[in-house]
This record gives structure tokens, C-alpha cells and sequence, in this order.
């Protein structure tokens, strides 16, 4: 059994052109009809910084809570984490990054004042119930300084879990992860409670998933039809389609509760929604079971 | 060390919109020079059949032969091979499919009858001094019948080595390979003079890669920019990206003899004669070693 957890409401849709609350929502509830169990369901964000994301209290509030699916926020801060409590979730994420520069760019500060404030956040978090997942961004590689040092993460693995993270996720922010980076940062952590993000923006989406499948990592990231993109690399692929990952996972006999058609016709109404051309050769090819008819 | 063959000018444009003789000499031109040892260049074809690649013999003649690169030449028949051997070849390769239907359908005739045509075509070639590879088409699945039962392939294997092929490639003609499919057909024919080809329809082609690879394959086929498509799903992808497949290989300490960046100008080339966006991830986004600038 792996788990997915998609992606494709939140770190899908925050990457695409804004789409009606309408919208939002019938994605999320066609989502939650596939079986999939985790949904990755809104940020609480300043509608400033990210405007795709203004609508999260009227989307979460208008969406059906299927029973049997754990929903997620991602939150920014304090501020933030308020506003998920108060909407009801109870598995909420933060980002630190392993990057000190991209922490700054993308955080305004360093990634040590951003492990300071997690503390507090953590604590706060857990007072009111619910838990705290942590994201390290740029994991497996930074678009501005290169290579991430595993011990580096690994570092900050052992921090935020002594702080009290519930689970830690490593997120490829730019596609730069590879089969042999998979390897060596998985090596470096060793067993922790874990969960993968993958961008297939270089290709090597299902080769990185082979290769943690391979050192049990049980846990993953995708976006239905592959929604997303790169904000560092225009037109380029977003997260691994969630389609791709559960074709060769079923393919492999490695069951994830997903009803594969299904998910196909919620990857449809993503691409009707965003109204572009998805990535995932799934959604264009079909299953390899799908035949020819003669 | 892995052996990559560049199948764009062949069995890229061959699915491509047809573009023009001086186009495709270029591309062969820029490919000769990007350190790649092997080159798929052209298949002698009836131009009625396919008139993508009705001027062979004038695309052959025009372009550069660089020393250490191995060129071959795709041929249907004993005509296409003589063609072929008289146009200077000295590698061939002929396709026959695993599944019967789809032999019917590309061939118009059964497998048994074109494995039974094999043999006076492969004595011929030999005579000539040239050599024979047999392509043995929906290796890893067919759109018509679905599943091929590995021991049909290792079937034909057996039969085309022992008839003096020099060389086997299984072809995954509309992109079923799975890791799974490439573990349980390699395993089914054992150690062989073998060559992986696949195409990247469902997002598993470097998935099916890494797998050949654990197992020991160190020849493939990859098409320059992904160039290529599914005659059977329209709009889908081709073969899997040379640049994708390299730039993979060489972040896992594997040499190809390419320089990567060399061959992201020919994947360039590639995009502009074709006139579409190719689907390759490493030339929209730039391997990961480029950074952006602060």
C-alpha cells in the first residue's frame, strides 16, 4: 500500500492561472470521489502573495468532506495556522527550505529565523488538536545555489522532529531531484516518518518514486493531470500527474485505494478548469490497458 | 558506460510532419557532433508508405559521416536493405512485432511469415558484410491485443539469434513498458545482445530505464527532444528525450560520450524545423546544474 496524497487543489491550482471558487471546488470534490485518501486542500496565505489562493475559506467551506480522506492546509505562519484551525483542519503544513537564499526569496528571511518560529507554531498546533507536517523545499537541489548538501537536510530533519513535526516532507521545488540524489539524501535521513514531492519537471518523476519505493518511503505527492508548473522555469512540467504515479504503482500490484478512471475524469475536469493542456501522457494515452479497437 | 542511439532523424521525424531535405541533413549534422556514437538516420521505406522518409538516399548522401559515429538505417524488406547496403550502410535493422495483429497491420502479413522472411534477408546482409538487428515491435505490449507474454518474446529471440541476427532491440512501440513489464520480459530472456527502446507515452520511460539498467542493459534508443509520437494516441509523446535520458546517466556518474550541452542545441534544432514544442522536460527547463540568475 502507498499513500498519495494529491496536491493538485493547492500546489496544482496555486501554480496555474486564478480559476472561479466554482471551480475549485468541483475539482476538490471530484477529487475526494476517487478514493484517494489524503487531498492537500488549500493554503491560508495573504491573498496578496499568492491571489490563486484568496478563496481558501469559501472553497474549504463549500467542499464536500468525504468520509475516509484526510484534508490538508498548507499554512505560512502563525497567522495562518489560525485560520486553518478555525476552518477545522487538523493536518496542517509549513515550508522551511533547505536554501538559505530561496528561504529569503520565497520567505523574506533565513532559514534559521524560520526554524526559530516553527517552535512556537508547533506547539500552538498541537494545542488545538491538530498536526504539524514540515516541508523542506529544495531538498534535492536550489535554483540558485545548486546542490543541498543531504547532511544539510538532514540537519534540519533532526531539528524540526525534536521540535515536535509530526512528519517531515521533502519537497523537489524545481524538478531537480534524480534517481541518485533520491538515493543519497534517503541514505543521509535514514527511516523517519516521510513523505515525497516530486516536480517531473526534468523527466525523472516515476524514476525518483522507483527509487525511494525501492528504500520504503510509503508516501507521496502528486497533482491530478499534473497540474502546476515551475515558477523558475516557464512552460516547464509541475508535480509528477497523480494519474502517472498510480498507473505504474497499480501496474506494479502496489494498491493506493484510487480508482483509476475516476481519477482520469477528475484529471479531465482539470484540464477543462484550467483550460491548457495538462502534462500527464496518461490523460492523453489512457491506461496501457486502454486497447485499440479494430 | 552506456551506449545511447539517437533514433530522431529516423524514428522521430518518421512521426513528425514532414519537413524539408535540407532540415533534416542539418539536424543529422548537428546530432553527428554532440559526441553521441550511434545514429538512427534514415529508413529506405516505400515513399507511399511513408513519405516522411522518401528522401533517404539524398538525406544519406548530404550528410556529414563523422568519424566514430556508427550510423544505421531502418529497412522493411530485402528491396529496403538492398537500398540500404547499396547507399553505403553497414548496421540495419528490421522491425518484426510480437503481436500478430499488430504484425498484420504494420506488415500486412503474420510474425510467423515475416520471422520466415528473416532469414534469406539476414544471409543477404551478412554476404554484404553489414549487420542485422531485429527490432521485435510491441515487445512490452501491443494496443491491439494488450499484454505479450514475455515467453513469446524470448520465443522470437531465440529464433531470429539463432538465425544470425546480430543483435536484438525490444521495442515499446506505444509506451506499455512499465518497470514491471521491463523486469519480468528481461528476466524471461536472460543475458542477450540486447537493446532497449522505449517511448515515454505514460511518463514511465526513465522508470523503465533505471530498471533495465539495475538489471544489467547498457544500449537504448532515445529521440533528440522527445521528437516522435503515438500513431495510436494522437497528441501523445514520442521516445523518450535523449537529453532527458543523458542528462539522468550523467547526474548517476554514468558516461555516454555527449555533451549535454551540444546536444540541447540539436534538441533546439529539433523544435524549430518541427515547428511544434517537443515534449523534452531538460530542454524547456535546462539541466539542473543551471541556475538562475540572482
Amino acid at each position: 500500500m502507498v499513500s498519495i496524497r494529491e496536491v493538485g487543489p493547492r500546489d496544482g491550482l496555486q501554480n496555474e492561472a486564478p480559476v472561479p471558487t466554482d471551480a475549485k471546488v468541483r475539482l476538490l470534490d471530484a477529487l475526494s470521489a476517487t478514493g484517494v485518501r489524503r487531498i492537500e486542500a488549500v493554503s491560508f496565505v495573504h491573498p496578496k502573495a499568492i491571489p490563486q489562493m484568496a478563496d481558501a475559506d469559501e472553497v474549504w467551506a463549500r467542499a464536500r468532506k468525504a468520509d475516509g480522506v484526510r484534508y490538508s492546509a498548507l499554512v505560512p505562519n502563525p497567522r495562518g495556522a489560525a485560520r486553518a484551525l478555525a476552518a477545522g483542519f487538523t493536518e496542517l503544513e509549513v515550508v522551511v527550505s533547505a536554501s538559505d537564499t530561496h528561504n529569503r526569496r520565497n520567505l523574506n528571511r533565513s532559514t534559521e529565523e524560520s526554524l526559530a518560529g516553527l517552535t512556537e507554531l508547533i506547539t500552538t498546533v498541537h494545542a488545538a488538536g491538530a498536526t504539524v507536517e514540515v516541508i523542506v523545499a529544495t531538498s534535492f537541489g536550489c535554483p540558485y545555489e545548486g546542490d543541498i548538501a543531504p547532511a544539510r537536510v538532514a540537519g534540519i530533519v533532526e531539528r524540526v522532529l525534536g521540535d515536535g513535526a509530526d512528519r517531515v516532507a521533502f519537497g523537489d521545488t524545481t524538478g531537480m531531484a534524480t534517481p541518485r540524489r533520491v538515493r543519497e539524501l534517503l541514505t543521509a535521513v535514514g527511516r523517519i516518518p516521510l513523505l515525497l514531492h516530486f516536480h517531473n519537471t526534468r523527466g525523472t518523476g516515476l524514476a525518483n518514486i522507483l527509487t525511494a519505493l525501492e528504500l520504503g518511503v510509503t508516501e507521496f505527492d502528486a497533482s491530478v493531470g499534473g497540474l502546476g508548473g515551475c515558477p523558475y522555469a516557464p512552460g516547464a512540467s509541475g508535480n509528477v500527474a497523480t494519474e502517472e504515479v498510480v498507473h505504474m504503482l497499480h501496474d506494479m500490484g502496489i494498491d493506493t485505494g484510487i480508482d483509476l478512471e475516476k481519477l482520469l475524469e477528475a484529471a479531465a475536469l482539470a484540464e477543462q478548469i484550467t483550460g491548457r493542456e495538462l502534462p500527464s501522457g496518461v490523460l492523453r494515452a489512457g491506461p496501457r490497458s486502454r486497447l485499440v479497437s479494430q
